[in-house]
């Protein structure tokens, strides 16, 4: 088990990172974060959290609410619903590219690449009311945090740079893969994208991954334990864009990166980790953010292989 | 831990899928094999082994034989050395594509396809001084089975439908990523895939990915224990062919397939399971085979998500 | 010089090839167009037009008018205005294939593939108020014929299945390749699309390819010599989707297809000529209408190797 | 018809941009060319050579010799033999690109790309018991240049590189479009293109494609008058590698390039024109060259279009 003592070595352990990456800035709402940001939360599957650094600050959790979503998703639609428009395979290939999309007939390879979020997204428009307050209200159960917040000027920014998301959306319908408005589903996939959490709300909200499905906060069951072990498979193989396979490699747990900065890292049985150092590597994954989860997996011994 | 009884029930279970899938046919001596063959065996860290079907009856364990080559390599280079060289990273596309190897420059995406794989061969061929040899006796010690052979036909066989893989070859070393003459590294790497071995070889042979680096079946430390961790991610991540996502979700173990119909998986920290079922699905991975595994995993509560 | 009994004989040679063809289905307005419909005209330098068949019968002339708008956009921009965000190759690929436009970073390889036709769509938006009036102008000046329209049914049909091509746009408005709203742009390349020409009106309309720039009809220049030149050139590599190379190897002219069953040819320095069958070839040319020009070419004697 | 003043200014126009290009270094034997050479050679139907600059100097035609092979094979199998086996678009794509070649099941885009022109040298050791020595031949023939001789130093080097297009055979003979030995037809293909001959050379070798197919200098016919057209529009539409369009769209004639720096280009009816200056554009093309063919073009009002 993790202490205060091995999160606050590790932190130190990475600080010197911090400079070898970039930040995204796509957007200016990104750009403008401090580099300097550092933080790490672990909450156990007894309900312990520990934390060090900048942990209880929100950010921009960016894709990693397409693990929220696809959770979301996977309560209210059949397997089969899901999985005949959306893929379980890693794609090979960079996160926002068109071209396997057209050579595989519109259907994404994985829920974790843009194109696959943006059908899970099609997928809660089509079968939820409000979809974007019903995504709120979850994390907000989830994490116990009743002050997370969308970041409307993040939201907005992402809107006016949807141009590639909307020829994802618009090629995916010309393909038969999108039920709604092309407009409106990016709207709320662009606020999924800017709910805004930190390390400890991370760590709480995606304990169930941890812990067969039964959320470690709210008690509640969210997912079965068979769709938990699902989900971490597809986590494992798909959550970090082009950088799975390394971060297997390196960390060796199921996770989720955002280009926020943040990480998610689940170690089955046992607790969930959240990382969040804004500069990213080449892949777009958070480079000390990576190198964190990578030597507290050493130093506690812990990883899936 | 699985029984015997488990092993029986779970091959029962599956062999109605025999007639679904499609044995490998590119060459004559796989085409001829009965579909009917099924086995199922398992290699605990304890030592114990347990079977069922064809469990000792040798067979072609064609793509296998890459993780225990990517083995050997890792225990006479540098990790530099190595990956430089091939990457880590899942593929998402089909196993002989050369499309992905030639935008990136003739560096293969991981160790287990078969541009990979080739290059891995020519590592060995570079550092040992008769790697065919060499490779043989790592089977017969590791499964200590000492009638493990080549099977010569099948070996001579893949090198009469060469072509593709000579493509390959060629075209890494167009980029500067091959180092010897194509002819005899393919030669070896057809031998490799060319290995016969029964179900009971292949899960004494790889128990090391189970026990941290130390041979079950020997108790000689082949890899360390964070080669170990590595071995078994990539495995997960791309030991699956364009199939990886869909067999962490469905079996959630480490593995690696054949076109034989061979399939090794890995339960870190317990036991070394294969099983074999010729008729193949449309991702190259043994149909029935799979579903033993999947099967397996549920009845014993195993998987490492 | 064709003879009104040449036009009439190869209509009757090629009359047997329709049922071998296939009419355009993805809108009903295109499906369904008689599939008998046979027309071809000449119009010479000299100003005598010939024509045979349903010569004078209006149809959707589909892409053709991609080679109106692009003459239009020559004449209102400098060359390197329109170069720089279209270029003049053959792409190799389907006519709305997504891949090299990724790929070559938004930048559409000639304005005769759909992206290429989209961006001179958006260029004549830039400058001109009313582009969708103005192009209806253009072709009724060229034809001499003021009864031409756009057919608004085949327009608005377009609309409701123009999502690749949107997807087309924003993709292209990603890359920073696109200036004005998508929507309207599409709107008036629809348009473009749905003019509706008889054979007699496109021989005429498009004299200007055949006597260096000035249009035989309106005796006014429309383009340089340098500039007819140039379009010619681009006719000839690029105006036939991915059949250019068989168009030019069987037909040996300057030529542009449209899906609506419509080809225009140029002989310069001596005629125009355009030719109609709406069942289309593997390549989205129309199968008769290919082969009526490759008889007249042989029966004349003329192509421009 | 050019005169001997209007070539010595169009050097003299061109020679300043020397400098601005690159010399084919890929093998030394190209690399160590002087970058000053420079020369124009005009063959007319009548028989009159009219030449500028280092026109009688031999240097490696490359990839010219394409154009050859194929008239050669032209001459020998019935067309149908020729065109299953490779097409005839332009390709879209760099002239060594195997993407495409995979996607497109083995068969070459055209006969001007290796992998077409390896096919075409494939056609030739099937049925030519000396195919090296019946190129050499005709090429002396068609050139009435007895001591035009294979540059044995280039061929030589050429081999030592030949793994990208032993790997373009191989993958083609993996889809079954490749007879011989891969290594034979390699040589016989390096050998081709290490033919040494002048401008003066070239422009009397290809005299038949200006003249219906009946060679100037022989008066012999080489090719029927139906080929010649089919030749020329191959030339046209695939003859400058990926600078096909660029090319007609300047120049305005079909013609064919080769790395050492020539290019022949053909005024059908007319005459034949080779140039030659050693540094390449970006396409891999005669920048100097391409330039004094785009102003003879304008100087003596002659183009196909």
């Amino acid at each position: 088990m993790p202490t205060q003592e091995i999160l606050d070595s590790v932190l130190e352990e990475v600080r010197p990172l911090i400079g070898q990456g970039k930040v995204a800035d796509y957007i200016p709402a990104l750009a403008k974060i401090p580099a300097s940001k550092l933080a790490i939360a672990v909450f156990t599957n007894e309900g312990e959290l520990i934390k060090s650094g900048d942990a209880d600050e929100a950010f921009s959790i960016q894709s990693i609410s397409k693990a929220l979503s696809l959770t979301l998703a996977m309560g209210i639609y059949q397997p089969e619903e899901i999985w005949s428009r959306v893929g379980k395979e890693p794609s090979g290939q960079a996160f926002n590219s068109m071209i396997q999309l057209e050579m595989e007939q519109g259907i994404p390879r994985n829920p974790f690449i843009n194109a696959g979020a943006i059908v899970v997204a099609d997928l809660l428009q089509s079968r939820l009311s409000a979809p974007r307050q019903r995504l709120l209200e979850f994390a907000r159960q989830l994490s116990g945090d009743s002050h997370i917040v969308y970041d409307k000027v993040v939201a907005a920014s992402e809107m006016l740079h949807s141009d590639r998301n909307a020829a994802i959306a618009y090629l995916m319908r010309s393909f038969g893969n999108f039920s709604n408005d092309v407009i409106p589903v990016l709207n709320n996939y662009f606020h999924a994208c800017a709910l805004k959490m930190s390390c400890a709300d991370l760590a709480k909200t995606f304990s169930y991954l941890a812990n067969k499905g039964t959320s470690v906060q709210t008690q509640k069951q969210i997912v079965t334990p068979t769709q938990t072990k699902q989900l971490n498979a597809l986590l494992a193989t798909c959550g970090l864009y082009d950088g799975a396979g390394e971060f297997a490699y390196r960390v060796g747990m199921p996770g989720k990166s955002g280009v926020g900065g943040g990480i998610i890292a689940v170690v089955p049985g046992e607790m969930t980790i959240a990382v969040w150092s804004p500069e990213l590597d080449a892949s777009g994954n958070s480079l000390a953010g990576t190198k964190a989860l990578e030597i507290l997996s050493e130093r506690i011994g812990r990883s899936i292989f």
